[in-house]
């Protein structure tokens, strides 16, 4: 179990946050770049060629014993290694960690496949930066236009274009890479449960049934600048009272949904202490299990917001950012990772409210996922937590799964 | 009047943001250090010997003919020329410009004063950078403490002292300065109003009566950074519930206790689109016509956002960041300026919400104030906004009391 240890414990101070202990590991930027050469790295170390894809996904390949021309029908693994702000240091990480410990427990275990292997990471999933999550992935498989992802622009107002550019990279080829996607026999990506599930029914692993419909919708709430002493109460036109009774009603709509809704991300002008908002711009992170509760969650909400806007006589502007339908993850390969793991007794089959890279891939190759348990069921926090006997569980099963796939025909 | 409207101009480009065209000008910042410049150039124009205390406040001297030794008994006027973000252009610049108008209309009138002149622009008024507010009349009069003043940050934590160091100042000589105060025999303040009482009976001109007492609290909400898709609402502690119920606390306290509470300013932690965020701290301004009433008002938001707080699991910190009394303009100068003006008739006296750096004087030295009429109300806002010929009137108003008091004996 050392090879997982000691990979793991390689990156745990990347771009981490002093005061929080948070994670701050951003697209294109200095963590993220240092995570990238430990992934070449890592790769080298393995003998693994490693290609950059022009979206800035990388690929280790790990071909056959004689192997000639292009990797086709291949199993690819792995996760992403950017973060949200101070976010945990599992969430994306583990799936990658795992992948190079469960190529390095076959070659102890002196497997030979037969079929192409890659270790994948996958450039900016978090769209913590740019604001579009799934940015690598989504490009690769042509669900995000090359112009509209160019002109992506962070909170300073870098665009990606500017962003890739600066790290050496050519933003003018970036876009939909079928022949990388035609190589893809199946995905599977490992992955730290983002509930609490598992822990309920106290398993270490689990195979995902499906990913929830979710979306970002930002609201922009407009109302006027003005002296915060001097301006009469019915004088104002205070952008702050509408956002804060919408807060109220994406809560309660989640509530009869059964579903989830959030407003995490907020901006507000000019943000003086003294000074009256003229304009609030706050982000609704909304899911649910199905696509049309999740239309009805966001109509409702939107309907309550546009009547709190105007009863405070504020402006409201609604803008779906990205929604992504739902995914349903094929039977096929995930039966034949339950087959796999059959030793390890039942595992759950667990739907996911949490948008993955797997999720994109799904729409052109055949995906599965494995979730490793949380036992706090925190995420995208710096408490976000696995037990590493929990995690040795994950990578001995990714080989597994890796093994009982490369080592018969498929295709 | 022409030179009140030229002087006027000559300011208007500085600091202005182009896409907002609100003011930017914070202190020790770029903006700041030309409108100093300017102002140095204009007391220079009009042969006026330039002194900056060692608070970074400026002092621009006219001493009578044949004056030897220091001033005594001056008639001090100005304001201040910094912005909130995004502010208008009225708000302390008008001040300035008016006075040095109104000496440029006793000069031609020939008026030769007995009692020494000063103009002042008095630094960092509206705290916009470093969170307190009048920190230079604060500094002078000694209300703020110079080790407390040195060791405020602004939001990229660079601290008051590194930012007056970086200008060129010495930070290390601020603090109380009586030789100074001393100077002063009276401090005649001309801003722009900031609500709209002046339009409503249909006056240029008003005359102060009282500054309400007013003040500044940090709310720092604790929940627990998750993740926005996966963690179930029943195990979530976000503080954006709590916070949302307060600003609605926080209005309708106002409504209740007829005064004025806003929360204009808010950081969210992480701020990111899919996470809940681990804090909110949210700045609450409130204000009203006596302290007992403040302090209920304060009381009951801060008790109502406790029990918002505890219902969600969440923790909540309250701390007072600056607390003001009220200012009761005293009645000697006041009149005085009233008997000046009595050919504009009668001249309203009003009360103003908004804090003053005449406020921060009038512990030490007489004070009164003059307001301009503000047609809309409208003030902290690119769309603040006095009528020309308003301002030529308060020019000439101001003009009429400094003539008034520096022709005859006062002390």
């Amino acid at each position: 179990m050392t090879a997982f240890d000691s990979l793991w414990a390689s990156i745990l101070d990347v771009g981490q946050h002093k005061s929080t202990r948070g994670y701050r590991r951003f697209a294109w930027g200095d963590a993220d770049l240092t995570l990238r050469e430990w992934f070449c790295g890592e790769a080298s170390r393995r003998s693994m060629d490693v290609e950059e894809d022009r979206n800035g996904n990388l690929w280790a390949w790990w071909l056959p014993e004689g192997w000639v021309g292009d990797p086709t029908g291949a199993f690819v693994t792995g996760s992403h290694l950017d973060s949200v702000p101070d976010g945990g240091a599992y969430d994306g990480p583990l799936g990658v960690v795992s992948a190079f410990a469960a190529v390095d427990i076959l070659r102890e275990r002196g497997v030979e496949p037969s079929i192409p292997i890659a270790i994948t990471a996958f450039s900016d999933e978090e769209g913590a930066r740019f604001g579009v999550a799934c940015v690598g992935s989504q490009l690769t498989t042509g669900a995000l236009s090359p112009d509209r992802a160019r002109s992506l622009r962070d909170a300073n107002g870098v665009t990606l274009a500017e962003a890739m550019t600066k790290a050496g990279r050519m933003p003018e080829h970036i876009g939909a890479d079928n022949t990388l996607v035609d190589r893809v026999g199946v995905y599977v990506e490992l992955h730290v449960e983002q509930g609490r599930a598992l822990d309920l029914v106290d398993k270490p692993i689990a195979v995902a049934s499906s990913i929830w419909p979710h979306g970002r919708w930002e609201f922009t709430f407009t109302g006027e600048a003005n002296h915060a002493g001097a301006t009469r109460l019915v004088d104002r036109r205070d952008p702050m009272l509408a956002f804060a009774s919408s807060v109220h009603s994406a809560r309660s709509a989640a509530t009869t949904h059964d579903a989830v809704a959030t407003f995490g991300k907020v901006r507000v002008l000019p943000n003086g202490a003294n000074a009256i908002p003229s304009e609030i711009k706050a982000w609704l992170d909304a899911r649910a299990a199905d696509e049309e509760t999740l239309k009805s969650l966001v109509a409702v909400i939107e309907a309550e917001a546009r009547a709190h806007a105007l009863a405070d006589l504020v402006g409201l502007e609604v803008f779906a950012e990205s929604v992504t339908p739902i995914v349903e993850f094929p039977s096929q390969p995930r039966e034949k990772l339950q087959r796999a793991l059959a030793h390890l007794g039942d595992i759950p089959v667990l739907p996911t409210a949490a948008g993955h890279d797997a999720g994109i891939l799904s729409a052109k190759v055949p995906t599965a996922m494995l979730f490793v348990r949380n036992p706090t069921g925190v995420s995208h926090s710096p408490d976000e937590y696995a037990e590493e006997a929990d995690c040795n569980i994950g990578a001995h099963a990714l080989a597994e799964v890796m093994a009982d796939w490369v080592t018969e025909k498929h295709h």
